[in-house]
């Protein structure tokens, strides 16, 4: 197989997109794509500051080098969550972060979960009751708690996150499987500033996980190759295998699954009831709640 | 396990609705269930003529012997489709069709393909070029306006066909995996009488498949065992797997995923463009289609 662009040999093969390409092609094709994206759904601009949430993984590093070579004003940030079991997870993960803001002059935001809220994730987690067994929903509302926090106090525009085709369309697929008709209704690849909340962006929302995982791999990005300890058993991964097998029994399953889904936002087919709670602020710390009273954040986090 | 209603021994579990029941209480069951689903959704009512499709096959007999049982009034539609493929298909299942009538004194119509249009299904299919392997596209356009030419020639209030919980929740799955919108927004169980279109109702939609087979059974329903001979390989039949292999990780997981789109489409959920083409009646047949001249099913036994 040859590249197209300059017929050498090519590295990879994107049988969806009908193209192979050689190594330095692939990584241009792959910043050129990204830039398409940020571009078609108006994501942010060169002269805006963008806070980029680095897990010190692969997605993640990618992103933040592909906003780097494009000349995009990013800082990064890292939440430490606490999780160790006998892996060091969050300490290896962090070093990783740190690795790539040094070597590149980036600037690292690191909030240090056990010192901020004087427990780990997994403890958080087991003190809320329910779901002990699994931290994810927990780890889910202090990091989205923790990125807006951030952005809001160091006036970035928007936060980017490394999401990608995978993610995103396991995430649909498992709302549309009980027709959540709330979350079905938000998913988007930006979500626009309201207020109290930043602008969200996913930038990677149409590449697939290998696409991803080769733009690290051929820049050399050194990053974690461990998943999060909990992640086995996560709903979104079962999705993702689900998704993975109709992906290999049909090619271009997800990519259609997720872009018509979004042509499908665009036209507003979906028409959700209005909210049911009014958003508030909460009392603490001023983020929006749709409680009475504090946040979920806060509820958690002052015990 | 014993039944939930005498405490014998139980023929049958239903774990999705906890519940377990013995041969007499299952049929009672069923039939029950059936009428409830049909007043739900206000189907049809004692004092109207509803039309069965029935293809000879488990389900749709079971249908017609539950709505005789309560007492509606139905008479019986077979399409015989032309299909041999050496297990003389059709004549098969047109005599276990005819003799279901017979032995319960219900009067069928029987509507022979070969002689009517001069051609097979199969013949038929080869003839519009496109998926000459597949008749199955060409099958469902034959039989929907045949269903629908009945119903207005006769004057029966409705057209019930045997679709179960996962033939629905296979098409449905389909149509998310593209989020067709037109389709998507127009499935449901009962579909209103329009000008040029009769009533549509599918009374099964709540069962599984398994529960329709059972009552097929327990009743000892004479039925053709073979499946068409060209269903292997159709995308509806792969979407069923799916869900079987979904089902079988979190039971319920049909009844669920069909049920919350129902009640989106309660909600007004889905929000479809207007119908891109007016609907005209064709010159040929009278029935109404997007097209301007003679309907799909004209344009295809016309030549």
């Amino acid at each position: 197989m040859k590249c197209r662009k300059c017929g050498q040999k090519a590295s990879i093969n994107l049988p969806e997109h009908r193209l192979a390409l050689c190594k330095p092609h692939y990584l241009e094709w792959f910043q050129q794509q990204t830039e398409r994206f940020i571009d078609k759904l108006h994501m942010f601009t060169r002269q805006e500051r963008v806070l980029v949430a680095v897990s010190g993984g692969k997605d993640s590093l990618s992103l933040w080098h592909v906003l780097w070579t494009l000349g995009y004003q990013t800082d990064g940030l890292y939440i430490h969550l606490g999780i160790d079991e006998n892996i060091a997870y969050s300490d290896q993960s962090r070093a990783y972060a740190e690795e790539f803001a040094q070597s590149h002059q980036l600037k690292l935001h690191v909030y240090h979960v056990p010192t901020e809220l004087a427990a780990t994730i997994p403890e958080l987690s087991s003190r809320r009751g329910r779901n002990q067994e699994k931290p994810c929903a927990t780890c889910g509302l202090v990091k989205r708690h923790v990125m807006n926090q951030f952005a809001r106090q160091y006036e970035y525009q928007a936060v980017a996150t490394a999401h990608n085709l995978d993610d995103e369309a396991a995430v649909l697929f498992g709302n549309t499987l009980t027709w959540n008709e709330e979350l079905i209704q938000r998913q988007y690849p930006v979500l626009d500033e309201e207020p109290g909340f930043a602008r969200k962006v996913k930038p990677f929302y149409r590449f697939y996980e290998r696409e991803s995982a080769a733009y690290a791999l051929m820049q050399n990005i050194p990053y974690i190759y461990d998943e999060c300890p909990f992640s086995r058993g996560n709903p979104a991964l079962y999705h993702k295998d689900v998704l993975n097998k109709l992906e290999a029994d049909h090619p271009g399953t997800k990519l259609v699954f997720f872009n018509a889904f979004l042509q499908a936002q665009q036209h507003h087919f979906f028409q959700g009831q209005p909210r049911e709670a009014e958003m508030h602020l909460c009392p603490r710390c001023g983020q929006p709640t749709q409680s009475d009273d504090l946040c979920s954040f806060c509820r958690l986090t002052e015990g």
